[in-house]
């Protein structure tokens, strides 16, 4: 199978090395063999129908940081590559602008349009424009697959529409952003201002520079709309979430909290179609309550009844366990 | 699809139960519809190419609690039953012996000389014949998915095998028996010794009268080996796990052990290719401490690190949700 890799990044790059380091496990397990025609970044395309040397690739991002560097390489923009470039799936990775969409957006919409399949672990294009892109895909009987786009390495989507198809999924409630829950989990323990682990939390590399997006709850509503599409049906976009983020979170709260038996959690969560992202109280020995970085999320589904999945919530590795999940299952079913 | 249920105990009733209430729904969102052409108790057989009518078979499993007293039902067994009765799957929920197997064993191997899929419910041939049932299902080209048979509504099996296609498994770990996880977590609760607990659980349905494969770890063991065979690809069977049950457990222990921050827990691990089941000290504030009859599992993958999945461990309607996913993937498969 002849991929394309749009986005050259931490997560792009992962999923080079990944993909090269397990070729002979995806061939004997699976008897899958997957070709990258194609890596595109900001600064060009690199493109070989022979399929692209991957450690070569990595090794010239590592040197030059731009895919610009490897030999051939061309000035083609990640539309054109799409457009141009011939393969049977695009593998979109570039990073989420979440006013846009793009340039994810125009990305899937032409490897659809061109007839490709679309794995993505890009958010933005999905809680922008779901509905969009899903029935666009459909009309062109492609895939379109993006496990990791929420929750990293926490297998939530396809579990819930694959592992309890038997199910209704009526709730969605989940802790979706590990930089929030590491900051609230750093409160809880050292009794901390939220400032104060903030600037631990981005010396570490945990929070961005500008953490807006995850303090204000939108990376989380943004998560929490596309669980919410692709499981439940429902055609929202992530501005159709009230949210409030954790910047009001005081240690005062914590520890009167803690003193009840509860944990604040930034929760998402999806019940009779009202969507909603705060601090809320956990009891203590809830399965919502996992620390650190990890994201957790509960299905209320009408056979099982409550499904919890904890899983690592971002990672340069670890969330291309849910990209090649997509990819195999995706080769498999068009095999 | 026609169906044949074999065991029409508690879950075999909760199955007829859940497909007559569900089956617009399979219709609408699957395009699937499931015709029991017959179901088979230790009293006989009621069949009918046609389709029995489900609603009917409760009333008389109410009434008379027994399959014979179904209209023109005859004294058939389950075996003679998968041999002459025309159907494409058969869903065996027969009462799990440990020690033999039976009478899943054979209903199982004579549906796959038959050509006959199978979904089941049933540990015990799985935990004692594992190989030898994969290998028939295989040699006669039918699926044979049992999800359920371990941790009722909490899906692992299939997560791990498709959702986490991209990883290989190297660790399995989990409370797998919902029986001494409720008795633990009282004694922890209420500082009572476990002879105490044991007789309440009894009273609430929770243990049952004979709760000796559940306190000694028998049970534990059963459906860890099934998850060994089916996700790392072992050859095991209960008897190669090394098994130490929670009648020692003490009030002193779980009190000591709650001051030093951790629970203690009846914990099933694979690792390294040992396999063993015995009390564990848990942090309290790791994903493998849930409560009450909550089952957990956690993977160690080598992509996504660790992934924890936890679920109701038993239940008449929940353990369902495991039944009618494996048949749907079934049906959908064969389409």
């Amino acid at each position: 199978m002849d991929l394309q890799i749009i986005g050259f990044g931490v997560i792009g790059q992962g999923f080079a090395e990944v993909l090269a380091r397990k070729a002979a496990f995806f061939k004997e397990r699976h008897d899958l063999e997957f070709n990258v025609v194609s890596i595109t970044d900001i600064t060009g395309t690199a493109h070989d129908p022979a399929g692209l040397d991957l450690v070569e690739a990595l090794r010239v991002m590592e040197r030059e940081g731009a895919v610009i560097g490897y030999p051939g390489a061309e000035k083609m923009s990640g539309v054109d590559a799409v457009r141009e470039v011939e393969a049977d799936l695009v593998v979109e990775m570039t990073p989420s602008n979440i006013e846009t969409g793009e340039p994810g957006l125009s990305h899937m919409k032409t490897a659809f349009k061109e007839g490709k399949h679309v794995v993505t672990s890009n958010k933005a294009p999905l809680a922008l424009r779901y509905r969009e892109l899903v029935e666009m895909a459909d009309s062109k009987g492609v895939h379109f697959k993006f496990e990791a786009s929420v929750g990293g390495a926490m297998p939530i989507i396809n579990l819930a529409r694959e592992n309890l198809s038997g199910d209704e999924v009526t709730g969605i409630s989940g802790i979706l952003n590990g930089t929030t829950n590491y900051i609230l989990t750093r409160m809880k323990k050292e009794g901390l201002p939220i400032d104060t682990v903030l600037r631990e939390a981005k010396e570490l590399g945990i929070a961005e520079t500008d953490p807006t997006y995850d303090l204000e709850g939108i990376d989380t509503a943004s998560k929490l709309v596309i669980l919410a599409n692709a499981i439940m049906g429902t055609d929202a976009s992530y501005k159709d979430v009230k949210v409030e983020g954790i910047r009001r979170v005081t240690p005062e709260a914590v520890k009167l909290a803690a003193e009840d038996g509860y944990v604040i959690k930034l929760v998402g969560e999806v019940a009779d179609h009202h969507m909603e992202v705060s601090p809320r109280l956990v009891p203590k020995n809830h399965p919502l309550n996992v620390d650190g970085v990890l994201n957790v999320a509960q299905l209320k589904a009408d056979v099982a009844g409550e499904i919890t999945v904890v899983g690592k919530g971002a990672g340069r590795v670890e969330t291309q366990s849910a990209i090649l999940s997509d990819l195999i299952g995706i080769a498999k079913k068009t095999a």
